[in-house]
């Protein structure tokens, strides 16, 4: 039952809430010609009315009890605050022209996030637009939105987002979104939205006067967990996976990223993930084209991403946030934190080969036994990535890697994402190593909110004994120091990390052709020197990757062979000079410059002996 | 790490107790010589000490920081209460004659469930023993011990346990339990112990005072949850994994029956009862033999018994509800509670045929969406049953099936339960009809708790719509009232109904042999006239059985074939006389009498046809 106020053409509307405990529900037109229209209670708790002379633009209330007035939950569009009425859109309003669009697989995928509001000067979707020829160019084919679901204020990050269903007024509203997806369609980049189902914004969100859309069973970050187990979740589950649906459907978006599935509680017999996973598996059945689903999850658990067959959720990926720390945690040394369970290359090596570094192993850091073995997945199930939204944004002063290592550890950090087996994701800008740091922001109406986020943050920043005060997450000034400077691309060292990218990303497509039966991953840690070795290739062409994690110069005796394809000492990426020979024949003695890699390629040879 | 006073032989015994947040942990010893020895802290937060002069039988407490001094979580046996010193044993005391006992497959258990302290006058394990062979005779092969954990004072059903560890003292302790598993074995009949690792009961439990065993996260029934997922969990997992280890080495028990894993909440990677199921997997085939896991589970989820390489957590059965809340509404109209999820004769039907009713079906009693398919799992995974001691325990007046159907009924129902596929529980005392009520009762110290649980109890029978007073949960009254009237098996209709257990055990024995590679089930409900057939066997034998539920006589046109083996209407089992024909021979008008069932046997025929 997809809830929402459904135009049906000709000013007739159909207009759908979901009250199961409800005693009357009212209709209420608002503006000049206002009127009051009776709704009719129909099975599961959902109220209907197909009301006539409802144009789109119509504004409206829904009266409960014959008392309070409220926006509804599955509005389409707020075009006031998220405290104002909900507004009727047309659906078929807009003209696509996507139609030869073919979605291309997901392990192809290059994803590129992005947060609308800071991505550009204007802050809307309409602003994205004239950049997609530049990120195609450079390799990119799917864009990731930060969540566009209507929140308060313009300025946020969209996790603080009450109506799941609306576009975000100040990015441009529901047709600048589809406005964007045709133009990304056109430029054959898929696009990914950020969806939040575990939580609602503290903001005007007003679901608990419509329905039992929390459970008091479970305790999340965000207060009670949302009720996907317990008395009348059917009608909750329904809300987000209806939500789902809606954004492929009406948006044509191809691909969802669901944010931090660990704060779904839900302890029944079908978790609300799987159930989400057959609904959109049964539409791209349907409408015999792919549609993704895209995990967070802090639970290291392979469930989340085996087939429902093998007693998993069905999810096509998930991100990997260990590749991430026991990549920062090498180049930086950075131990808090989070940060305290890795830092060792064998680690990294890990997460290149096994996926999860922590797999039922105990984490320092979370004081218990972590994560599941996901070995036996394929890597096209695990989005990696050096920086994104919550990595850099979490960070006190939101810096960027760009801000925290050496240029050669950012080209580094590079090639480890983009030649591993995994689905690399880049955070917008550092792919010209961009100097903006990416701050929690906020523009909450409520002065008491307010507060409390200044207060949470700093107890928060205390309690990992980082010292300072953060900047103002509720100031205007914060947001604008987060929005990149696009100019930076084509100047200077910006503009040698960007021809770095775009060369890694053909040479990553270059690696993944050849035929697929015979596909190696070799990997190599040498701990104390801090270096990492992968050979990785199909029966036709292999490579060999020798990394330097080190700060300072080591010496390698190799056994590899290949002719050079990429080395990123090299003057014409700025640096030192490049010392390793151009084509390798074993034994070799090698003296790898600090933070450097260089990538051989060869034709047909036993991996398994070399590496 | 197994906890607990381990003795060592020889006066000396090593203490191991669990406190990672502990600065100072001391044992002391109680009783005329008392002793202060400090204990040494070692990895994982584990507090150890081998002392000398430390005979079995040695009373201790620990003392907390300086502080608090408690008896040991892990005690081995609380002679006093469960607020007084624990004492050392010595495991190895006990002479085991069982070395020759081989525990049957799971598949050809008959369980009885029975609770120590109102089986017998004596309330003893002692009392057990001279009642084995009598069960034998019934075809009994597995009795099923509600929980002997120590708990606060002497009655008590055994879910207020707070010592996982301690035999209760007024059962017999250690080695009263030791006697009569040796003596099952010895009469060859597998024992299951009822172990309770969802919450530890409200008097007695200084848990808290030595670790983090409980987490804020969930919420249970009980209160707090254990913590299975947070931090410190490793340690408190290994409490109870070592519990199960323990019965199944120091006790010889063959299984162990998991009380409400739906209550042990676990969202981390490795589920406490998969880790628990790979633990006695492991000890399995370390020694050669079965252990079995049966879960009690509230979720209808699948994922409880299916093996690991399919998602599952590994346990070997589960109780099913369905079935007996299917069979009870058929047979007695009950509709309140959970009673009005069912009632259907249909849905016994499906009980027969796809082990769970609710397979992800919407639950009005629940309103919500439950369970899961589990039709592709084996029938041997599924325990069922007429009556338990929950099912009968849990009404206001504890009455038995006895003391709400006809005797006609009381026939019916052990015939669904004993030709079932699944495998069959009978409650202690069923076999014969006993008519004494299970009551809830209790003997708690504190008199603010014994308040705490009469008022708990009567607000939950009027939300249950339930007129009168419970009887006093608390009065030494209410317990002698449910100790069972064994005499009664030699009286009446009492001898009948037993003799037809006996019978219908020895049939089930006789199915169930034959060539296993295509046995039949084939289940039909007529629901109008809640006629219930079905066909069951093997290639070389086949069986149809004609039940009528309804409480008056039904016409049916049958087309089944076969000689009649039993009849529940006929003289010999009380009945009004039998009307069905000696053999079958298509088409065929019968006239059932109500509630009656009857059994026909045939040679090598099509079923799929017949049935």
């Amino acid at each position: 039952m997809r809830p929402g106020a459904i135009y049906l053409g000709n000013d007739r509307c159909e207009f759908i809430v979901w009250g199961p405990l409800l005693k009357e529900v009212t209709l209420n037109i608002v503006g000049t010609a206002p009127r009051q229209i009776p709704m009719e209670r129909s099975a599961g708790g959902y109220w209907r009315v197909t009301a006539d002379n409802i144009s789109p633009g119509t504004q409206y209330l829904y009266q409960l009890n014959g008392e309070k007035t409220r926006p509804d939950p599955a509005s389409y569009y707020q075009p006031g605050s998220v405290h104002e009425p909900s507004q009727a859109i047309d659906r078929h309003a807009f003209v696509w022209q996507d139609r030869t669009w073919r979605c291309p697989p997901l392990a192809d995928w290059i994803i590129y996030e992005l947060h609308v509001g800071t991505f550009t000067e204007e802050g809307t979707f309409a602003g994205i637009i004239p950049r997609l020829q530049a990120l195609k160019e450079l390799g990119i084919n799917a864009i990731e939105l930060m969540p566009v679901a209507q929140f308060p204020g313009s300025r946020n990050w969209g996790y603080d987002g009450v109506y799941p269903y609306a576009v975000q007024n100040s990015y441009g509203g529901p047709s600048g979104l589809k406005q964007l997806v045709n133009a990304c369609h056109e430029a054959e980049m898929a696009v990914i939205l950020d969806v939040v189902y575990n939580h609602f914004g503290p903001e005007g969100n007003y679901t608990r006067d419509f329905a039992p859309y929390f459970t008091e069973k479970y305790h999340t970050p965000w207060g009670s967990a949302i009720n996907f187990d317990d008395a009348y979740s059917a009608g909750v589950r329904n809300f987000f996976v209806e939500n789902a649906l809606y954004w492929l459907q009406d948006y044509h978006v191809d691909a969802l990223r669901l944010d931090a599935v660990h704060t779904i509680y839900d302890f029944g017999a079908k978790h609300f993930v799987a159930e989400l996973a057959e609904a959109v598996e049964s539409l791209s059945q349907q409408e015999d084209r792919p549609y993704y689903l895209i995990a967070e999850s802090d639970l290291n658990d392979v469930r989340v991403i085996r087939p429902q067959a093998l007693g998993g959720y069905g999810i096509d990926a998930q991100w990997s946030d260990d590749f991430h720390h026991a990549l920062h945690t090498v180049l930086t040394g950075e131990q808090k934190g989070y940060y305290q369970d890795f830092g060792k290359c064998e680690q990294l090596a890990k997460a290149w080969r096994d996926r999860f570094v922590y797999a039922w192993d105990y984490s320092p850091h979370r004081q218990r036994y972590h994560g599941s073995y996901a070995g036996d997945r394929p890597p096209e199930q695990f989005v990696v990535c050096s920086q994104n939204h919550d990595q850099v944004g979490n960070r006190m002063l939101g810096e960027r890697l760009s801000q925290l290592v050496s240029f050669a550890a950012l080209k580094l950090a590079a090639a480890t994402v983009l030649l591993s087996p995994y689905i690399p994701l880049l955070f917008m800008g550092e792919e010209y190593g961009e100097e903006s740091p990416f701050l929690y922001f906020i523009s909450h109406g409520d002065p008491d909110l307010i507060e409390a986020v200044r207060r949470g943050r700093k107890a928060e920043f205390e309690a990992f004994h980082v010292a300072g005060e953060p900047p103002d997450a509720a100031s205007t000034e914060t947001f604008q120091r987060c929005i990149l400077k696009w100019d930076l691309r084509d100047q200077g060292k910006h503009q040698v990390l960007l021809e770095l990218y775009r060369q890694l990303i053909g040479l990553r497509r270059h690696m993944q052709k050849g035929s697929g039966d015979r596909k190696k991953l070799e990997v190599l840690a040498i701990e104390k020197e801090k270096i990492l070795i992968f050979g990785r290739g199909s029966q036709e062409r292999q490579f060999a990757c020798i990394m330097n994690c080190n700060d300072k110069e080591v010496k390698y005796t190799s056994y590899l062979e290949g002719n050079k394809r990429l080395d990123s000492s090299a003057a014409e990426w700025l640096g030192d000079g490049s010392t390793l020979p151009e084509s390798l024949t074993p034994p070799q003695e090698l003296t790898l410059p600090p933070q450097s890699f260089a990538i051989y390629e060869q034709g047909n040879v036993d991996w398994e002996e070399k590496v």
